[in-house]
């Protein structure tokens, strides 16, 4: 197998793109990237996106962002996990580069959500669930993790604002990105008085629905120095699956996909969560971002929120997340998401971030999760010079 | 790169299949090529499938079939490029395991069209189509196809019953196939009186839809004795992609990415069109049967029809083709029909196709088709013994 770095990025500001369609938003990331790499051609575009088909009526994005970005005729295919559908489009472009089959290779996600007519995108993002036995029981996406979130707080005697710093740390961090959807800063009181969606999630718990793309390209770290003097390796690539509805884990308040896939992905990098200078988690809801630290060795068991309470996860703390406003206050256009993740990290680990820059970040770990935590994607990337 | 075998293969019936749902199907399928390989566990699975959003409101098919089939936790993701998923899924599996980073690997490809409310199956076929520029125009798929047959008649002044001979092949070679769909043979006559869907497309010009699934096995050809002694390998192995749009091509006419993508085929297998024994054609309406044979070098422009009116493509003919009953009577579960084809592939190969058998068949094509051609998948596979 090869190794495999990143060697363009490219991304659209996340929000309501309503003079844009799906192809337009995937070609201007594409062509951000293709221009940051200085390349004008791939071999394959891997596609994420979860939503299309339902919400815009547009399957087959593999062959039409290919053609639209100027490129017919190249491989090209969709790659979906739910919300992970970005991550595992970067994975399997990741996968096409070590294999020697594909030597410049081009993951794109792509979300538009603000076409939905009647209420397709909440029916739609309750497909990332069991539609036979939790769906069909009229339950939401967002309910699920109110469950969740109700049930850690029952377990560790916890109130809701033990869960403020995910919102206020990202949304302090959203002001300085200006593709992020939200930027504007939160308080606490702020997030404690904030309405509620379903008890006790409120408003400021959980992330905005947006339009956005974000591209990456990949190509063996060999060749990377012919495009580029700052490319960046991708150490670790990892998938793990769980059953689809919460209620047949054994477990629901361990997020096990994403302790598999952190563990073979710090095997893969040989390091540890020590290791890492920053981590771009799944901030779908805050319950979420607990739940990730603890399954990734960030924190013990039932300490998720701790982190946030303590002031370490902004930049300049002991473990820096959702560095550049994450899914909360960048926003979360789902089937992107996960390679908006990864742009971010690159940019952090180029030390291009800006206000929000991790200093000397040289090891970046990305998670992106599908369903209630059913797909776990996790990338670790580092900084070669 | 290592080479890659098949070494398992399963499917289910093709039919109406109203007390199954998607994960049902799709694991009959995978258990039963986990029986034939004589496995009990993989290190990835890849899904093709297109309409399960729309038609079931269940999208994250990778997590939820691989926990269904007892296989909870490994990777697994969803692939989708139209009615070329399966296929898609196929050579994601084919890249996973040539890469060295996967060993043993499962394609499944599932559809479920029978669940269908409403329209939700004509509309979600229509997103195969580019939904911004013919979609919105009121054209629906098999609309699309009528305008390519008519401009074909007109151009090389046929009349439909040159198409006749593609049908009845399929419809002949079904009655021998149990899993398929249409058991029952045709004449020429019935399909000259057939209804017409949309002029000159008649009924019996187009496939059926339907449920089903179909899965195979693939590990690297140097571990594949260790599980059986009829491994057939993947000789060739190759995606081309067009316009979404049939009216931004410069001739319609021309299947581009069939031509592109055979040519890879037969590039990597080091063989031509002379060298194939039979070809699973994607035949989801006989005009693309047509436009398949030229585009892959078995007929020139204009003389598709020629070899189905000379009798060249039953079992014993020059070029075999569709020889279990094909699309149009075996079924075409859409995103599940890729894998169909690969698994008869594999039955020819093995010298399992019974009263269907091409003799010493050694080299077998399958081309599995998304869109009207935008997705063009080839797969060469190779008797070994």
């Amino acid at each position: 197998m090869r190794d495999v770095s990143v060697i363009g990025i490219g991304q659209t500001p996340i929000g309501e793109h309503w003079e844009k369609g799906i192809r337009h938003l995937a070609y201007e990331a594409v062509a951000a990237a293709m221009k940051d790499a200085g390349i004008e051609r791939a071999d394959a575009m891997y596609v994420g996106n979860m939503l299309s088909g339902e919400v815009s009526g547009q399957s087959h994005l593999g062959a039409l962002i290919a053609d639209f970005a100027g490129m017919r005729g190249i491989e090209a295919v969709k790659v979906e996990a739910a919300c992970a559908s970005a991550a595992a489009a970067f994975r399997q472009a990741y996968i096409g580069v070590a294999s020697g089959l594909q030597d410049i290779v081009i993951a794109v996600g792509v979300e538009k959500m603000t076409d939905d007519v009647g209420s397709t995108v909440t029916t739609g993002l309750a497909g990332a669930a069991d539609a036979d036995y939790e769906v069909i029981h009229g339950i939401s996406f967002v309910a699920l993790n109110a469950l969740l979130m109700r049930r850690y707080m029952y377990e560790y005697n916890l109130e809701r604002e033990a869960f403020a710093g995910f919102a206020v740390n990202a949304h302090a961090n959203g002001v300085n990105n200006p593709n992020a959807m939200f930027r504007k800063a939160i308080s606490k009181e702020a997030f404690v008085r904030s309405g509620v969606v379903a008890d006790p999630i409120s408003l400021l718990d959980a992330s905005p629905m947006g339009d956005g793309a974000a591209a990456v390209i990949l190509c063996p770290t060999k060749q990377a120095q012919e495009f580029t003097d700052n490319a960046i390796r991708v150490a670790g690539s990892a998938i793990a699956t769980d059953s689809l509805s919460v209620h047949d884990r054994h477990d629901p308040l361990k997020l096990q996909a994403a302790e598999s896939s952190s563990k073979k992905a710090y095997r893969q990098a040989g390091v540890g969560p020590e290791d890492i200078d920053f981590l771009e988690l799944h901030d779908a809801f805050t319950i979420m971002s607990a739940l990730s630290l603890e399954a990734n060795g960030f924190a013990e068991r039932g300490k998720g929120t701790w982190p946030a309470q303590d002031g370490e996860i902004g930049p300049t703390g002991k473990i820096p997340v959702t560095t550049m406003g994450g899914l909360k206050a960048r926003g979360h256009p789902v089937g992107a998401t996960g390679l908006y993740q990864i742009v971010e990290a690159i940019q952090q680990l180029r030390h291009e971030a800006g206000k929000n820059q991790v200093a000397n970040a040289r090891l970046g770990m990305t998670q992106n999760i599908g369903g209630s935590g059913a797909t776990i994607i996790t990338h670790i990337f580092e900084r070669m010079n």
